[in-house]
């Protein structure tokens, strides 16, 4: 008979879940299951501390729906998003970093002509955001689609609307034969992650700051590159040194210059003050 | 600017975390964090495999309920539950061993009189448990509460019964002066653990049994002892060998011996065969 012991449990059960039949699940089921373990007898979890974690762990489960994702946000927060982003995105330092995808992306936006708005009227200043897509030497990629989202002047994503049924500061942008992008939106505002449920609830026991920087969200997957999941955050913006998903980096800060009214990118004019920003992205070819 | 990077990501997130204003949360979180991360670096975690563990842990908290408690499930068919339980029960050696809780405890349960029949003619054959409650040197320990549940023969607790509202097969039973107690209950069954979640789909990736050996739940809080949690097995039961959620020690098995019509341990007598167990309880005093 199988004698469990303080000593041989984790052999046990290593034991037993390296019998998943594919090797890869085995993998990482006994990894699992002994850092769980290291984790328990490090800190020699108690009773107690063991059924809030399982507590905590059924109410992010239960808060989460289509509009909600408590897990993401909870490995967003833990930093486990961000590292697991740049494990798999080793690339090339002359290519545009790479950063969270978060919770807000929506399959299939509609696709924009050079320089159109993607606002649609909602209250903000005007931005222009324009540059061009190139490769790791610099030349350039033509009809490259940039998948772009945002939050609004709320802090909130189209997905966080109950009431929204039309697509909202989100659109695909393609770039033109010398690689050149166009989109117009309103400036971004930082936002704070949504802390009425169980991530917020240990948020609010430490010191972290639970908002993010002003930040525009691109994903371009490209045919024959790296697809690149990335933002583009405003330069001074508030939150960059503190970003509550560990988001930022150097790279992706960019200069939101301010502009007098009168002729803008897309060949228009603009009435009121607006701003301009200019980003180049790189991608990787596929290896 | 804080500059995220696949290096330095571990210890931002430790460093965020140990703001925690609670020395033991910090201790709790910034240990989870460099494990969580230790898990993710050694198996070089794919986004869709997170990905694939975010939608695991969603469907974990929403398939539980006051019936249903699939992240209890997970932790003790990963030998979790039986870490922990170990770790905070080092007991004397002379003391009888403590196992997991499980999900199926219910507060309350009326107070039956010594070898009194706690199964209510529900189907089974009958079985008497007797022996005595003493302290690590053998003395009586009279007035301890036994708080004592099993599943029935459907292999399902009351809380699993949508349709139960008075006790089924749990009571607590009182010692005697001379520390003795008897129960009457029916044999227990080996049961499956529920397999139509998010756990079952692990186990059936695997060559895990989804059983567990025929036992009777006992719970002893007794005033003056350290607070005992435990099965009795059946000696020779199916599953012995490979409880699911490593509930089992040698020193709780059991042998429950045939017994030919007649009297019974509670002084009455019975016209069918039945099975007797001894079982001497021994309880450990509170440092
Ligand atoms: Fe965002
Ligand atoms: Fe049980």
């Amino acid at each position: 008979m199988q004698l469990v012991t303080e000593e041989n449990i984790t052999d046990l059960a290593v034991e037993r879940w390296g019998t998943a039949r594919d090797p890869r699940t085995a993998e990482l089921l006994t990894a699992l299951v002994r850092h769980l373990h290291d984790f328990a007898r490090e800190v020699r979890l108690t009773e107690a501390e063991w059924m809030a974690a399982v507590q905590w762990l059924t109410r992010a489960g239960q808060i989460s729906d289509a509009k909600r994702e408590e897990f993401i946000l909870a490995s967003d927060v833990l930093g486990l998003s961000m590292l697991v982003v740049q494990m798999n995105h080793r690339l090339d330092p002359r290519a545009t970093p790479a950063t969270v995808l978060g919770p807000f992306h929506v399959e299939g936006s509609p696709e924009l002509g050079y320089g159109a708005d993607m606002s649609q009227g909602l209250p903000g200043t005007p931005l222009f955001v324009s540059g061009v897509v190139t490769d790791l030497d610099g030349a350039p990629v033509p009809g490259a689609v940039l998948d772009v989202w945002q939050a609004d002047n709320e802090g909130l994503y189209e997905s966080q609307h109950a009431d929204v049924d039309e697509a909202r500061l989100r659109a695909k942008y393609r770039t033109r034969e010398d690689g050149s992008y166009c989109l117009r939106t309103v400036a971004p505002l930082g936002y704070t992650i949504p802390m009425d449920g169980p991530v917020g609830e240990l948020i609010t026991q430490t010191a972290i700051s639970h908002f993010r920087p002003a930040h525009v969200h691109f994903l371009l997957d490209v045919p024959g590159y790296e697809p690149l999941i990335t933002h583009l955050f405003q330069e001074g913006a508030q939150y960059l040194d503190s970003d509550v998903v560990f988001g930022t980096k150097a790279e992706l800060v960019v200069r939101f210059e301010q502009r007098e009214p009168g002729e803008t990118p897309d060949g228009g004019t603009s009435a009121e003050p607006w701003l301009e920003a200019r980003y180049d992205f790189v991608l990787q070819p596929t290896a």
